[in-house]
């Protein structure tokens, strides 16, 4: 998408033999645009771990270049014992996001026909891009399933703008381009759809106020900033046509692990006879949990509640804590809402109800 | 309540004759405790427009002071005119909040009795101390009602600790003194009855990160700050027991309009079994309006979502911008939780039901 007017993918590689990735750090967003260059399989980790990246697929796209990077480093000798070791590794930095230990696995499934350690190398490397290309590919055809949803409501809204509300970013910055749950509303957006987005601002990380609101903001799409705690009485008010939210982990029964405070929103849709949508490209699929209680909830620190990072009025970027040095807080990342709670799961291959029937019946494969 | 161990109210005259009233200026907190001092009818419509004091209560008695202010401003020629006209404008600080018109027409009922200026300027003075004096005697009140919920509560934990979830400011900060939602909570620990609190932070404002986990810190009482995202991933794992808030303006048919995100919590409550309680002095009621869709909600300056104020590194209080300059914010401060997901009303006389024939049954004079 869209930075500036010039186009970018979230995670590039500069040319073909080259023994490093590049990536946007998006801790620093929308305050600076910079790149990172990431040359190990530790500076990986670290960039998953520290959130240079997040959002389901960009994660898992990461990871297949991480390891890319982790087969450079391995020895020749215990090749295949070094790649699984830095797979382990590398799926350690998230516990939540499917998508990590699925690009890792797809990898070593991959390296495992190569005959030598060169050919080895030349297959990961070729899976890593392949994960990403898909990733993109996908996620355009998420938007072209959800745009029917939003072009349904706006032909009953007689011009009046369809409002959708969105938690947390799973934008083009999440994934490897487009974006799960705003890759419908780009896709209608450029249709010439009315459209408007409630950007949650996603406490305590602030990706809606930091990277959705600056995405769609640089694609001209309308959109509106607003406190977590607003959804629920904008959809009393009949300010809300839609929701739609990513994912970082969805069970072939249909229970969602998304961004931490995705279950209350979920709640007041249902409250209000709101349409409560899930966009995920499958490799958000955890096929053998059957319940979403069975997903592991990560903890990160408390201080990303107790400190605010922002722009001061001369410009430079600093951190400002929010309450007393000795509050203590506690930081769970994610929730999971069940599947009662969501109209319908928006994949690569079209819509399917959030159930186990529909979802093994779109995905007979699995 | 208890500042660094001395007992503050949050609004006090220093002697009988004073003309003028001094709270605590709650914009700084928790980083600063400073007192201010309001001289004029106008420096306390500041005072409550600006959030130097805010909370129904707190709002109410500084209204009160206030009349008295005006009633010393107030010409003797059009003395009742002059009093009315500035009851009008105290009560355009805040829309939302119940007491603020209650404790305006108090003063102008108890106006009308006295027969010279002279008169009424006492009776005002004496009605405002009273207005306050109330106010923390009901809170105390609230608080022997609602401690009986959390006893027993603690009598089916084992000796665990009862896990209260609250929401803003309904602390002694929001009163005179004691607080409503918080009242319980410390009658309950003064008591010895192991508990802890869930301290929503309260976006965008920051009521709890920066007024609740303080107030309840001076007291002793433990307590962890959480995201409001957080509160619903919390009761799906059973680490809340019980949800306590207070509210701005409660309908007599049982709808309580509270700060934004409250709705949220109790559907959350609601779908998880889990006993949602609002604590109010009767002040707050709202005796004409049959539904929580006619109660006006506030919308303020969507800077308060962009801008977050802190403490520096090197101490200083700053604010940071957390979005682009160019995003929009809408920030309505307020939302209705509907009566049916509200398991109780605590007051000063009592535990009620929330709905219109059990609130009369309490209050039949009304």
């Amino acid at each position: 998408m869209n930075v500036n007017g010039k186009k970018y993918r979230t995670i590039w590689m500069e040319n073909d033999n080259a023994r490093s990735v590049f990536i946007i750090d998006q801790r620093h967003l929308p305050h600076q645009f910079i790149i990172e260059q990431l040359s190990s399989s530790q500076s990986v980790w670290n960039a998953i771990h520290d959130m240079h990246v997040r959002g389901a697929g960009l994660i898992g796209a990461t990871a297949g270049y991480g390891m890319y990077l982790a087969a450079l480093e391995a020895s020749e000798k215990i090749f295949m014992e070094d790649l699984t070791r830095a797979g382990d590794y590398l799926k350690s930095s998230r516990p939540t996001a499917k998508n990590l230990a699925w690009a890792v696995d797809r990898v070593l499934e991959t390296a495992k026909s190569g005959k030598t350690v060169e050919e080895k190398r030349e297959q990961i490397h070729q899976c890593a891009m392949d994960i990403a290309d898909e990733d993109a590919a996908f996620c355009r055809q998420i938007g072209e399933h959800g745009k029917e949803i939003i072009r349904k409501i706006a032909a009953r809204k007689n011009g009046q703008p369809v409002n959708i509300l969105t938690h947390c970013n799973a934008g083009w910055l999440a994934f490897v381009d487009y974006g799960s749950a705003t890759a419908p509303i780009y896709a209608a957006h450029k249709e010439g759809i009315h459209l408007h987005v409630w950007v949650d601002e996603t406490r305590p990380w602030n990706q809606g106020a930091r990277l959705t609101a600056w995405e769609l903001q640089q694609e001209k799409v309308p959109c509106t900033l607003i406190a977590d705690n607003a959804g629920g009485h904008l959809m009393q008010q009949g300010e809300v046509d839609l929701v739609l939210v990513g994912t970082d982990r969805t069970t072939h029964t249909g229970d969602v692990a998304n961004k931490i405070g995705t279950y209350l929103k979920a709640l007041a849709a249902h409250d209000n006879n709101i349409p409560f949508y899930v966009a995920l490209p499958s490799s958000t699929f955890d096929w053998e949990l059957n319940s979403g209680r069975d997903i592991p909830i990560e903890v990160r620190s408390g201080d990303e509640i107790l400190q605010v990072s922002g722009l001061t009025d001369t410009g430079c970027i600093e951190k400002v804590r929010i309450a007393e040095q000795s509050t203590q807080a506690l930081n769970y990342v994610f929730d999971v809402t069940p599947a009662r709670l969501i109209q319908g799961l928006i994949t690569e291959r079209g819509i399917t109800a959030a159930n186990k029937e529909a979802i093994h019946a779109m995905f007979p494969e699995k």
